[in-house]
């Protein structure tokens, strides 16, 4: 008889007693207003317009639809409040359909259930509330971390994660500790930081990486496909006359201190905040996908995200920052610093010659399509 | 090559445009406030420590515990914000894993995964955010309402629902209707009606069962349990000396035509309002249960609720039925009649010489376990 391991679910606390971390527990703003993430992802819906076509080409290459069972099970990690989301996910849903269509299969056409996972702080009532009112699948809510086991096992046909591998699921230990030298004094990102600061981020980006792939690897079926869209950065780029998310960062963070200088909160609040983001290149995104044995890799490539065009100027391009960073910002600092502070950012923003252009934007997308492998193809089995 | 039926999911309306008719998509009250569900729901916890010494001593001798799979999938159906849902998905957890520690399997205990069902509108943040911090179980919210399927077929090993079917999916259309005979003029409830509009309340109830039994046979594995436990009344009571949860309403519905008289609201307003809850009689539930061949009735009891003597007076019995009531109360009647409305209903509570004394509630609950038959056992099949 098989031998089961019996998984213990947890709960993430914002800081693990255990650890003395603080871990990443912080969901985008919730409900519709106008700081609401809702309102505020018109960047990330580019990477929805990317994926679109690819997407739908990959399903009528690849997927396997002579031994699919009578749902069709699918899962977006990092689903937020749902716009982007249900868009991925009738794209999905649209494509499989037309494929037994075009086949002359219709009659074969299967149910669809979408698991909708995000942290447990994420506004799934606004999800569950935004999900079209006529649809193909039936829906559910994941709350929690996509860095640990979420489903049952062997239970997806098809993950998807879009614009959300780049969150940590901590901020470094070292970067936050005074007797290191990654500590990264006066700085809340690693944008612009020494290269000890550079390293505890990619260290934790290749292992929350990881812990996904492995993760994901229990819940997907043996053949079962993945699609990661991951904003990340070219490897360099002339900082004249171009810049990414890390100089966005960096600039955001240079508004943190000159705050700290007017007495708004002491320099040592700084020190103990770091951003729990990071951007790979595409040579590290690549290197750790295939150290993951678990998987085939069928499709990679470097995309550019369309989406910067829909931030139509620094308020924009504050807002969106905005949206994502509240909760996290509002937990460490308070919610009487924000006003100011985006107030701050947005007039950096304004002050740049470059930031006006989207063009100038070199930020770039890496789009990945695996395979599971059967279990008895991994040579960790 | 087997057939499949597409399934169009659907979100409810609160009207259903086609119907005409009124919906009925309103959750208990959320959060965890002074008029939250979770803060007045100490009556249902009644239904959960009835059910635990059942719920244990079936499992420990109807489970075949000897064909279970990797994950052992449990859904509760009208789980609400979580706090007596949580508790009895412990219980059921517990329970197979003492099964297995007692048979000397520990080793091949079960992972669980438990699926959070309520409406779209129900606190699910709430629900999210109250899970326990570690736990037997994984754990997903499942929107939209439990007389539809929500979940992929042949999911589920444990189908759980607790004080929940009560709840009709619509106000039958007749009672609301002025040119027919079950039209309920002046009242909102079934509770001291004509027979023809508690016909139409019986004929609701019947059809919502037979919807909620149907969706759950798809859901669940051949084999698969489900636990209902249904708040429901004797054949008969003395009103002289006793009361159950029609008398309350009854009682309930006086307020209403009361303040329609001060002219609050007109009476028209109460015409077209009524509750869509159904408590049976043990005679009609059962039959219901027996017309429905896809179960067999591994048991049937009449249970009393020990969470009445969980409300201590009139105060705690009118926040019990706000907690439950106010979202559609406030939908039809408007947010400024709440307060008045059940001042109203405590001071004719405290009134009464019958509802300071839990003794004379003679509500009971409706025990059955059913037993998913293998589908070629059905005669429908």
């Amino acid at each position: 008889m098989k031998m089961f391991q019996p998984y213990l679910w947890r709960r993430c606390s914002i800081r693990s007693p255990a650890l003395g971390r603080m871990l990443s527990r912080y969901a985008m703003n919730g409900g519709d207003g106008p700081h609401s993430y809702a309102q505020n992802s018109s960047y990330q819906k580019g990477f929805v317009d990317v994926a679109k076509p690819i997407i739908e080409e990959e399903i009528s290459r690849k997927l396997d639809i002579k031994h699919l069972s009578s749902t069709f099970r699918i899962a977006d990690f990092g689903c937020s409040t749902g716009h982007n989301s249900c868009a991925a996910m009738q794209i999905i849903t649209e494509a499989i359909r037309r494929r037994f269509e075009i086949e002359g299969l219709i009659s074969q056409i299967p149910n669809f259930y979408v698991f909708f996972n995000d942290k447990v702080t994420n506004d799934f009532n606004t999800l569950f509330n935004s999900l079209p009112r006529e649809r193909l699948y039936g829906a559910a809510g994941v709350p929690g971390s996509f860095h640990g086991r979420r489903l049952p096992k062997a239970i997806l046909d098809f993950a998807y994660s879009s614009c959300s591998l780049h969150w940590l699921s901590e901020v470094p230990k070292a970067v936050l500790d005074n007797t290191s030298p990654a500590w990264n004094q006066g700085k809340i990102h690693y944008a612009g930081a020494r290269r000890e600061v550079c390293e505890e981020y990619v260290n934790q980006f290749a292992k929350d990486m990881e812990s996904f792939l492995d993760s994901r690897a229990e819940e997907l079926v043996p053949g079962g496909l993945m699609a990661l869209l991951v904003p990340a950065v070219p490897a360099t780029w002339d900082p004249n006359s171009a810049y990414t998310m890390t100089t966005e960062n960096y600039l955001f963070g240079t508004c943190f201190m000159d705050m700290a200088k007017t007495g708004r909160f002491s320099k040592a609040k700084v020190d103990s905040f770091n951003i729990p983001v990071y951007f790979p290149i595409p040579q590290q995104f690549k290197a750790i996908i295939e150290r993951n044995d678990k998987y085939t890799i069928e499709r990679m490539e470097v995309l550019d995200n369309p989406g910067k065009r829909n931030l139509i100027g620094p308020k924009d391009r504050a807002a969106y920052l905005r949206a994502v960073s509240e909760e996290m910002l509002i937990d460490h600092f308070g919610s009487e610093i924000i006003e100011e502070l985006f107030d701050r950012y947005t007039k950096k923003l304004e002050a740049s010659p470059l930031f006006s252009d989207p063009d100038c934007d070199k930020s770039i997308i890496m789009f990945v399509l695996l395979q599971r492998k059967p279990e008895s193809y991994c040579s960790a089995s």
